[in-house]
């Protein structure tokens, strides 16, 4: 049996030190290709291009890897990476490691895990990992562990169609882990606002910026696990049919 | 009581025929606030600008309403009408009309719905709304009965928490409609493919192309009742945790 096919991308571009710890975690599992963007992509989400041409180039930083680098957005590059490999289909995508984590609606604005999201939509087993560290040289050494064990994992069980996984990595020593837990999203918002400012000719601009809570209280939750040390994984999927109000709103008889 | 406040956006931008349709279907209803991208977004999922900053311009050409045109992304009009109204919170987050439809998997890389789904994540009733005709100069007649008729509902009914309404009308003349149909998002997938191009300096680029298809057969989906010149509703939630996975997942032991 040939080695497993594996498409490596990222959201925080192809030079950060997530995806090179990604890379050295799996490589020897089977055949890599990696494509991701050339430049930070945080806050992407499902983005792509639609509006403009993209730009791909091969990469010789990762010494003989088949590796890309792409202008378009993280979802761009799983489409590339599909691509470049004419009909051959991966047998797992992985995404990250991001720096920052992506719980709760997070997982919404995140290029990291939309890119995950689009191997699901492909059919493939995918998997998207965050660490919550945003620093650059953010220290992945456990996170490669986790990445190594769930993704010979999911090589291994495969992952029910149209689903995929994100985990969340606490940015703690190994030994603070309490454990590995599957479980829900959980329910937290951004309490967004703009930093006015004046540009150098005296014209506004604004930056977005907040704070991320509202938490729900509840125990069963990816917010609550990850605050409490546990490394979690949340079965994800594209379907965002709110399915209880489907028959609900048929009595509004519109 | 005073009139409900509504909040306005797109992803065509603010110039397009679809947000003046919307507008007019809408404005005696309530106090109206619209802000929406400078130029079309399409595409743009739910991106937000957060390594960017983002500027934001009253607008004089919808005569005395409070409109502006804003440089981010259709997510970021969201959070830009919210910051801008201080604290009030809108009754109604209308998002479109779309020229072009966003039924299926199409809802992940729609600018028009991520908008709505922000409305969503924000505690308030929000829809968006989508004609199946992308010309510039689309038939929103019969569209515009459709916005009117269901922002009413939800304006008196409202929503779930959690979750919004993804709405979309066939390209048809108003005898041809079949009825309003709540359902559930269908599956089909974009066979992706990239149009590789030479640049004016030999040098090469791709432009993103394909078809969308792959559809499943089921006749309870958005894609086969729009087809079927039905007007469909998805509500639609951004809990995106597959809860049946996490059972299943819970067996692995990790």
């Amino acid at each position: 049996m040939s080695k497993p096919l594996i498409l490596i991308t990222n959201d925080d571009g192809y030079q950060s030190k997530g995806i090179k710890s990604l890379l050295d975690s799996v490589k020897d599992l089977g055949r890599i290709i990696l494509v991701a963007p050339d430049r930070p992509q945080s806050g992407m989400g499902h983005a792509i291009s639609v509006n403009k041409p993209i730009r791909c180039f091969k990469l010789d930083c990762f010494s003989s890897l088949n590796a890309y680098s792409c202008t378009g957005t993280p979802v761009d590059c799983v489409k590339m990476g599909l691509f470049l490999l004419k009909g051959e289909k991966p047998d797992l995508i992985l995404s990250g490691i991001n720096h920052g984590s992506n719980v709760s609606t997070n997982i919404l604005y995140s290029g990291t895990m939309s890119a995950a999201v689009e191997g699901a939509l492909a059919g493939i087993p995918s998997v998207g990992y965050s660490l919550t560290d945003y620093s650059e040289d953010a220290d992945f050494d456990y996170s490669m562990k986790v990445v190594r064990l769930i993704s010979k994992k999911v090589i291994n069980e495969g992952l029910k169609l149209g689903t995929c996984l994100n985990v969340n990595i606490p940015n703690v020593k190994e030994d603070k882990i309490k454990g590995i837990k599957v479980c829900r999203q959980g329910k937290a918002f951004w309490d967004d606002t703009f930093d006015h400012r004046k540009d150098p000719l005296g014209k506004d601009y604004y930056w977005l910026t907040g704070s991320f809570g509202s938490k729900e209280p509840a125990p069963d939750t990816d917010i609550n696990y990850l605050e409490n040390n546990y490394v979690t994984i949340v079965p994800t999927q594209y379907d965002l049919t709110c399915h209880d109000s489907v028959e609900e709103l048929k009595k509004w008889k519109l």
